[in-house]
Formats: C-alpha cells, sequence, structure tokens
C-alpha cells in the first residue's frame, strides 16, 4: 500500500429541513486493508439521489439512517482495486451501494456486482437509464401504475431522470403522457426532446391555476399518476384522476427538507375508488435483469433517451448534491470523482 | 287523495363548513301525484350517513349534489302506498334511495327494490347490517383490505355502525382487531361488547401518544387500516403499517366539514411500499346477495354484533344528523319518520 488516503464525504450532523454545508464534512483516512473474501474499489462515479436526505435523518425508513461520522450512503461505480475474493478481479468494473468517498472496502456478501462497461456508451449508464433510475421507471410505471393503452399518464418532476424516462415508456405503451416540470425551458424539452404530448410549467400557478392547466392538458382525465414531488403538484394531479385511476408514489422531493405537507385531497381518492401505492425499486432487484433487457433494446433501437448530468470532484459533493433541490440538474445527477 | 299534506326536510342553502340549522328546512307539500308505472312509499325509516354532508356540497362527487330546494338525498325503508306499477303492490316493504320526506314517489327503474321483513328483527336492519353500512364493513375489509389470518387490522371510527361491523368480521377472519374511538365507555364497549382484542381513546392524545397507542396495541405492526375518520389518526396509523400493508379509505368524517387537511405521513407509503384505496360501496351492489347472505349466517349464529340508534320525528332531522359530527350516535342512525 502507499501513503495514498481515501477522502470521505462524511455525515457531521443531522440536517434540520434543507441541508446546509456544515452538516457535512470531507475527511482523510487511511485506505482501508482488506482480508480475505474482501475487496477494494476505487469509486469513479457517484450516484446522488433525493433518497439519501432521507437516510440522514433519525427516522425509521426502508433502510437504517446514515452514522453519524459514516460517509454518505451512496450508489457508486468504480472499478476493483485490489481484492481478496476470487470472484472479483483486479480493474473489474463494478455496480454497488457504498458511500461517498474515493475507496470502499465491500466484504463479502456486500450489494456489488460486476458490470459489463463493453455494451454501454459510458459506465455511468449504469447508474442510470439501466440502473435503478431507469428500471424505477420501468416497474413504477408499468407494474404499480398499469397503464393501458389510451390512458393518460400524468408525470411529475417529468424532467428529471425518472420522470422522462416514465413518460417515454408511457408512449411505448400507447398512452397519452403529460408531464409536469418547472419552467418553460424543461417543459419546451419534455415535448420536443422526450416526446410528451403536453407539458405544464407548474411554477407561478394557484393551486387552481394548475389543476385547470392538468385538465386541459389531460380532457379524458388521469388513469395513472407517475408521483416524484408531492405537495400542491400531487393534489391538483389528484383533483383530476379518473374512477379507478392508480397513483404511483415513487417520490415526495418537494417535502424532503421540511415537514411532511401529504396530501390533502384523499377524499378524491374516494370519491374516484382510486388507489395509492407506494414503490420502492428494492422490491424489484430481482426483476432488474429482465427490465434492463428491455430498456437495452429500446435504447439500441433508439426508442429512450436519457441525459446525465455530471458534477466533478468529491470536493463539491454539497453544491452538487443540492442541485437536486433546486432542479437545478438536467438528467440524472452523477459526481465523477475518479480525478480523470 | 286525502288533503294530508307530504313534509319534506330541504336543502336551503349550501352550509360553509358545519351546518347549521338555517342551511335547511322542513316544508309543506301536496303528496305527489302518481304517473303510470309509478308508486308512492311512505317512508317509514330514514339512515343518515356522513356521506349526506358530502352530497351538500357543489363539489364533483359520485353522486351530484342535492339541489337547493330538493330533500335531502337518503336512503329509506318504506312502504308501498299507492301504486301504479305492477311490481309493487300496496302494502310491500321497500328499501330505496328517496329523501328526507315523508312521502316519495318512486319512477319505473328507480333504486328501489323489495325487502323481506319477515326474517329480520327490524325493518331497519335493512339500513345496517344487511344493508350498506353492513356490505361496506364485509366488502370494504374483505375485498378492498384483503386480511390474512394472524394480521392486525386497526379501524378507526370503531364505535360507529361500520367499524364494529369491521372488528368484528376481521376477528371472524382470525385477525387482531384494534379498535380507535372517542371516550373511555366507547372503548370499553370495543372490547367486552363488540370483542376487539384493544382499543385506543384517541381524546386527549397528542399525534405523538396516538402513534405510541397504536403501536403498543399492534405490537406486530398493523396490516390493513379501516380509515373512517382521517386527519390525525390516519397519519398516526399510517406511521404503524407493515410492509406491503392495506389502508382502506372509507371515510374521513373529521374533515367533512372544514378544508380538507388529507393525510401528511405519505412518504411513510412509500417507505413500506403500502397501498391506500378508496372504498365507495357502489361499486358492490350486485354482490350485495352474496354478501348480505354470509351476514345473515353470522347474525342467525350470533356471531355479529351490530346496534342501530333510531331518533324520532322527521321535524328533529337537523339535531338527529349532528349526532354524526359529535360522535353522539352508538350504532348505525336512523331517522324514525312513521309517526308510529
Amino acid at each position: 500500500m502507499t501513503t495514498k488516503m481515501n477522502r470521505k464525504f462524511i455525515l457531521k450532523r443531522r440536517p434540520d429541513g434543507s441541508p446546509t454545508e456544515g452538516d457535512f464534512e470531507l475527511v482523510k483516512e487511511p485506505i482501508p486493508k482488506i482480508s480475505s473474501g474482501e475487496f477494494l474499489v476505487r469509486n469513479h462515479f457517484i450516484s446522488l439521489d433525493p433518497a439519501q436526505r432521507g437516510w440522514m435523518d433519525d427516522q425509521p425508513s426502508y433502510m437504517p439512517p446514515i452514522e453519524i461520522g459514516a460517509s454518505i450512503r451512496a450508489t457508486t461505480v468504480g472499478r476493483v482495486e485490489e481484492s481478496k475474493n476470487p470472484n472479483f478481479q483486479e480493474g473489474q468494473w463494478v455496480l454497488g451501494l457504498n458511500g461517498i468517498e474515493e475507496y470502499s472496502l465491500v466484504q463479502e456478501g456486500g450489494f456489488t456486482s460486476p458490470i459489463d462497461t463493453s455494451i454501454v456508451a459510458s459506465p455511468t449508464n449504469y447508474l442510470s437509464i439501466l440502473g435503478a433510475v431507469g428500471m424505477t421507471a420501468y416497474f413504477g410505471l408499468l407494474d404499480a401504475g398499469q397503464p393501458k393503452a389510451g390512458n393518460t399518464v400524468l408525470v411529475s418532476g417529468a424532467a428529471g431522470a425518472v420522470g422522462s424516462a416514465v413518460g417515454q415508456i408511457a408512449k411505448l405503451k400507447d398512452c397519452r403522457a403529460v408531464g409536469i416540470a418547472g419552467g418553460p425551458e424543461k417543459c419546451k424539452r419534455l415535448v420536443e426532446y422526450y416526446g410528451f404530448d403536453a407539458a405544464i410549467d407548474y411554477r407561478e400557478k394557484s393551486p387552481e391555476q394548475l389543476e385547470k392547466a392538468i385538465k386541459d392538458a389531460a380532457p379524458d382525465g388521469v388513469d395513472v399518476i407517475f408521483e416524484n414531488v408531492g405537495g400542491e403538484i400531487l393534489d391538483a394531479g389528484i383533483m383530476a384522476l379518473n374512477e379507478h385511476a392508480r397513483v404511483v408514489l415513487c417520490g415526495l422531493i418537494s417535502e424532503y427538507n421540511s415537514d411532511p405537507r401529504g396530501a390533502r385531497n384523499i377524499w378524491q381518492i374516494i370519491v374516484k375508488q382510486a388507489s395509492m401505492k407506494g414503490f420502492l425499486i428494492r422490491d424489484y432487484v430481482p426483476k432488474f435483469a429482465e427490465g434492463a433487457a428491455v430498456m437495452a433494446g429500446w435504447i439500441a433501437d433508439n426508442k429512450i433517451k436519457f441525459d446525465e448530468h455530471v458534477e466533478h470532484g468529491i470536493e463539491n459533493t454539497f453544491d452538487a448534491f443540492m442541485l437536486l433541490f433546486s432542479g437545478g440538474n438536467k438528467g440524472k445527477l452523477i459526481l465523477d470523482i475518479s480525478g480523470e
């Protein structure tokens, strides 16, 4: 081992509302030594996701809270630097649940798997369209949302990595796709680039105006909502639901940094005999290969467009992460810490 | 025809929040004359239900709003007084969707059907356990809630007509039944009379105390919520959900007289991959005979207890109706306007 150090972006204290720079610290530690069965990964690409904000809280969740002093948990793509595990050779590209850190020690049986970078344009694709993002769109819409041909699918956060894929899959399934996003530029992109049938700019709209805009864009009502945002956007969508409609609750990014507001209009869920289903991609991991095969086919046929927004440098993690909440990223947000 | 008049309890203006006496008027009109195919029903018993509050608003709903000047829409049990329809003979007991009025004119094809009063202790049973109330409990729990043996079922408004039946059906299906009600007397009754495993008095409890009480009463977590109340009670229940739990949204009586508050903790629906399903009994009308047959068997075997709270006199409609919102009724609320 050289005297190279491992830079880690750790949780110093739990954020109160919106995270501040002082909640984190970039620390240097010796690179961990590996034992038999273990291997060391040099992380190149870090997935930055809204879910990480939830893991920073001391709340019951589907994963334990990130411990104070630990690296921020993250899905990463990297290469095996050193290995005492016969299944992972030096130089192998891997995808795993690790942390925002240059080097991760992976124990036997950890959530890390080899990836084939020869079939993709960039290894980062495994953090976007062929990873949790693409699979969330695929299984969230098709399995949880059960769209039928001719249905109208309303997608919030539609210009985001998941949302833009959801709209395109809806179109591939002969649905009308209506997207909600912030600002005219994103809305233009939804229609002209991703092929949504209509786009709604939620900014500077009152709840009533938003409801009207949705009803105008979905004249036959909404059969499936794919919800990434929550708050007034979800409530406005609920008011346009058809009978027996399905709401896929995928994310509620509008309230991750505040007290939960929830959905005020759930009385419409009764009136419309609709359903609202919480979606976590975790349940679908065993079906990833199936979903990725379909998705890879669509990519090869040029039927799905996807975008990656890559920021650089582990020292810029905080600013990069906060883009998620300002809506500043265009496509799946990825941090490149390879130093290349 | 005699010069007897028809007293009708009509909607004078739409209530703003909690209904006031001035929103209604008891008027006298001539008894309607029937034409060929029609018949006249003398209403004896009126079902008073929270849903009626919703129909008073000028809101899109699953039924049109009650028109200003029209009788308050209600399910009634009465007898055919006069008939020009070969299927309905004078003296026949009938159940129908009519109004709070002494006499209702029923047109051919109206929602009115003959009932057999010889098999029940009282014709009012068709407004409670063998009617929409009992069938809501039956299909709402078993079809929408999908409880499995060993599951924990949490019921709000548990001392009400629907709630008390839900808890008993849960027990018949080998589930743990936990009820939420207001006041020690109702809670005692839930356990000692209806056979719930545990009862929680929501009164004078903070949201945190309510959450703790639910977790104490449901040590293995909650698999099915049967929700009649909404608001803080629903939010506290959501915090105790197990993975893949089902929330049956049957009613939200806590917010019928105010701006909707909704569910603030729907983020837990995501975390637990739970679902929330809006339930209207309307969809199940074609299956009523099936449900009523099972229910009648349970009643005959003394396995289901049910209560009817009967108030008297059409002139007392307003006070009787408001019992629904103060929790003052013990059992299914029925107004006897037979004058007998």
